[in-house]
């Protein structure tokens, strides 16, 4: 940590000395100049900084989805829960690098005009870029647009694995993890934020409500089907049997870890600030944020005391959650009221529908489909409301263009999963639990099991 | 995350075209006036980004508090400690937007000049906003104050949590919620804060000892009072009964939590980083804060070992807390020295009178009165050890002030509750614990209970 | 929370009116200085708010370690483990404090020149220090430069006790913590980081992968050796008994919080950030940072699929903490398909060497010796790779230097604590747990033992 010392460009770009009384113009212009340079290097520093802050966030959310799992799943599977969304997020890593940030971003640089991007690990800018070797000046580094868009990506995984959980064999999910962070989600998100077709059509999800959430929704969605049901959720009578989760207090602090995140994912997805009104944007958002959650987490509260005449926890959870993927599409524009209606409506939503999966036996353990799927349908659309850019149809198209992709393009990786390695594990051994059988090890083995 | 490129508004300035030789002497104005304006833009910059991370570091408290709530009572109560500190967090930031944030602010605009705001919903600053629509161009934007002092009101309610904890019903405690996060708290703090007659009089504290955390203890005291102690707590052969927190993990990490959030809260209240002044002074509170919750952590295990022959992790936990406390009226004007002092008598006067609390048979479950109430009357009174500008009898004014507003305002309220429908889980409830008698949901459904 | 209003220095020099028109040629030169003046400012601000950002980072990484050690304990000694974390991040502020800020870094006021510096408390800057008194204007605030540094001075302490757990006394560990945190890191950090002989000689360790890990590595190392093997751990029979961590959810939870915290401990010490060369660079760090612990955890994953035929998630924990560590030396020069290698190396080196202490009959139970100090020489050597600065001779000097003052220095403090007043809890206590026997408080008192 030794000191290297930089004055800003702008400096050394004043100190050249000024000797003669007749360079008084030359003077004048040098200054507009330096005052012009270092207002664009603030600019950098300040999205550069908005991307780094906001990327760390994110980052964080790759924990609070894993605290949120394993304490929503039964403490037998906990430690394959754990293991899934470590290893989940350090292969999404290494993907995104390897193949999906420049997918997602071509830069004009399209393989097919607007929907398919081409193939090259990321490099970064050189150490200790000057000024004029910027990649680009007026927006950010590229290792800190790097940085935070990894972090979207691995998101996607981290709302699949919640779906699947409890009865998922690890490594043909860990290879669906590296084809839909790589491969998949780079593409269809190429499509709206590398300024692909449906960008140019008018498409607006500010941060993802489809293009992040409703993308992993529709990866879960095709999972849980293919795999079908845990042993024993659904009787032959059509009874649905509970299946607790183990650790409500970590999957309440996942939840926390989440709505913590959500400030980074939301707020830097402003994309800059280093403006008055980019930073006044930028609270806006946080603001916007934080109400949608609570409006869905009240929602929620009131509406299972409502229905089932005690107020249930984990409705409460996903209620905060399903606020804050629904304001997730447009977290600029409404204000305060409407964002707290909007996470409302989300919070019902999730209320509604979590019962509505189990009707159709289709297995999802933490609610992450009605919560990052549904909830982020009503987001999309939800634009509307507020955003006089958007309109519904061109919605309604990002939503379905997005659903179709995610949704086949799972299904028949999952499929071939299936037939070449089988992606489930037996009865048995679900009955035992995933943590002795696939992995030798419990998660909490100084507690005996009531 | 399309990007939208701005320059900054001195870049637009500066890019004037200056054709003429003549000009110079207008270029050379312009010029100036460019600086002053990007100097401005900088402060402005600055101060929304310090709202905005102290913000979510003090946004993140409200996840220590649940967490160290939490794992402080037995487990039969785990998932109803969680379930009131989501909607705690959720009802206190509707509250505020609606009625809380502008009655503390009213900026002039009082209904009784000094003593009480008005009533309306907070209206943020509109999308893109221009420098010159800026609301405060001197401040910040009101998303990101709006954004931080929302913070502070729902730890207001955070701190009651844990005092009543483990036998009070959801419903009308979270009645209690809405009343201080909307209108009790709000009024006090409007009175230093907001430029009220406390203001006026010179009393001083800076991110609130006792507006905030004295506030909370106050509220909590009197619900302590008017519900009762928890059944079997203490015998009629005046015997005090342990009962021990199930999570002592869970209690520490939510420490942790609150001391990481505590840099935001008091390193925030500074208001302002665009300068070299407060950006090191905002330096000087983050150290001292830390020091801080480390003497008061130190005393705490210090003073428990000599009293108990053992050293207690609870009180410990609870002394970083007080000392955390202890420096929150004050953290600025201290040196290191001071600080780390300041904080250690925290630490000794939670140690000492969180068993003078049993004997008043007040039950107060995570020791939040010691800690919040009693540090902070110190901590308040500790600020004229080295702030010159503080005076004991202003010091002393402000604490009484505060603590007979906060405690007869939530006694009557408690009080109506009671009446009007009970606070208080009957005694089997009780004895089966609140999680399956109110909710229907243990925490931790698959551990057998010891 | 008043508001002080402080416009920047640079305003205030720009408002000086400019009457008459003759005054072009001193305007355009009090331009110019203004200019410079703002940009000064900016540099400061920017590189004070990265190390209270950084700072705040590598703070929590003190919940990180103490979750993830308190995790990999067996559940009879886990209030011990919080205990003791939380007091020794508390000793370790008031000693680095007191005595170690200052010894680390001498500027220039050396008792033996290079290797020794003085003793004196941390001083901070005056409250609301004006530009011109600022300590150094090109630098950062004293206070985040205290803060900042505090932080890796902690996480030494950290490092050991994870180490010597479950058997080791709770007061000879915290002297011990006292003595390493208060000089014998300082002394050898301000060999390198202080502008010592190891920086003449052209040492290069750019976050502390040997300064910081690895000085905690030794120290653990001679803790272990010193104190011996837990209570039935190593067999007469040579068996290697498994004692499994009793709470994997919190000890994964920690590795996910001390990830985080490594932006803060990698980014910030490029101790730069108010220049768009140095905001790049930092965001470099985090994209490298961030690949090289997924390349730990997938190396770990890998390995220990083809070591035992089921992946270990223990040792994807350490694998990821093991990728961080080995870029933590140079996370700079690196991009980001040498970074991912650098940390799946560190992965492997992990797998590999935890069985090979066993076999030595070192115990150490959390793995913090494969992880800090074997993997931290590996990212010492593996500077050579990126960063043509760098000599290998001088980076083994580096590593034996530090080696031998952390390790003899340890050890005979340990020899000296175990002379005088014991360091090691006898075999019936550590039978019943240190929680009882120790402390006479349970982490988990509600549930029952397997």
């Amino acid at each position: 940590m030794k000191l290297t010392r930089y004055l800003p460009l702008v400096a050394a770009a004043a100190l050249v000395p000024s000797l003669g009384m007749a360079q008084e113009a030359e003077e004048a212009a040098n200054g507009i100049e330096a005052i012009e340079m270092l207002g664009m290097e603030m600019v950098f520093i300040f999205n550069t900084l908005l991307f780094l802050i906001g990327g760390f966030l994110v980052f964080f959310m790759a924990a609070g989805f894993c605290m949120l799992e394993t304490g929503l799943v039964r403490s037998k599977n906990a430690t394959m829960q754990l293991t899934k969304n470590v290893a989940l997020f350090s292969l999404a890593a290494i993907a995104y690098y390897l193949v999906g940030f420049n997918l997602m971003y071509p830069l004009g640089d399209w393989v097919v005009e607007g929907w398919l991007g081409g193939v090259a690990p990321t490099v970064l800018e050189p150490v200790g870029v000057p000024f004029d070797e910027l990649d680009d000046v007026e927006y950010a580094s590229i290792g800190s647009d790097f940085f935070f868009q990894l972090m979207f990506c691995a998101a996607v995984a981290s709302i699949v694995s919640g779906a699947v959980a409890e009865r998922i064999k690890l490594f043909p999910f860990l290879i669906f993890v590296v084809f839909i962070t790589g491969i998949l989600y780079p593409i269809q998100a190429s499509w709206s934020w590398g300024e692909g077709w449906l960008d140019e059509l008018g498409f607006l999800d500010f941060a993802g409500s489809s293009i992040v959430h409703g993308a992993g929704g529709w990866a879960a969605l095709a999972g849980a089907i293919v795999l079908g049901a845990r042993y024993g959720k659904y009787g032959t009578d059509g009874r649905v049997n509970v299946m607790p989760g183990s650790n409500l207090p970590l999957a309440t602090l996942g939840m926390f870890i989440l709505w913590l995140g959500w400030f980074g994912f939301n707020g830097a997805s402003q994309l800059a600030m280093g403006t008055v009104s980019d930073v006044a944007d930028v609270s806006r958002i946080f603001a916007n944020t934080n109400t949608a959650a609570a409006g869905g987490a009240v929602a929620a509260l009131i509406l299972s005391q409502l229905l089932y005449k005690k107020p249930d926890l984990t409705m409460v959870l996903n209620g905060a959650l399903a606020g804050l993927v629904s304001i997730t599409a447009e977290p600029l524009t409404p204000g305060l009221g409407m964002a707290t209606l909007i996470g409302a409506v989300g919070g019902v939503i999730v209320v509604l529908t979590i019962p509505m999966l189990d009707k159709l036996k289709i297995d999802d353990v933490v609610g992450a489909i009605p919560v990052h799927l549904f909830a982020g349908i009503w987001g999309t659309l939800a634009v509307v409301l507020t955003n006089p850019d958007a309109s519904i149809v061109n919605q309604i198209i990002g939503i379905v263009a997005i659903g179709a992709v995610m949704f086949f393009g799972s299904l028949i990786l999952w499929l071939i999963l299936k037939a070449v390695m089988g992606i489930r594990v037996g009865d048995e051994e679900q009955i035992a639990g995933l943590d002795t059988t696939e992995l030798g090890m419990e998660a909490y083995p100084d507690f005996s099991k009531g």
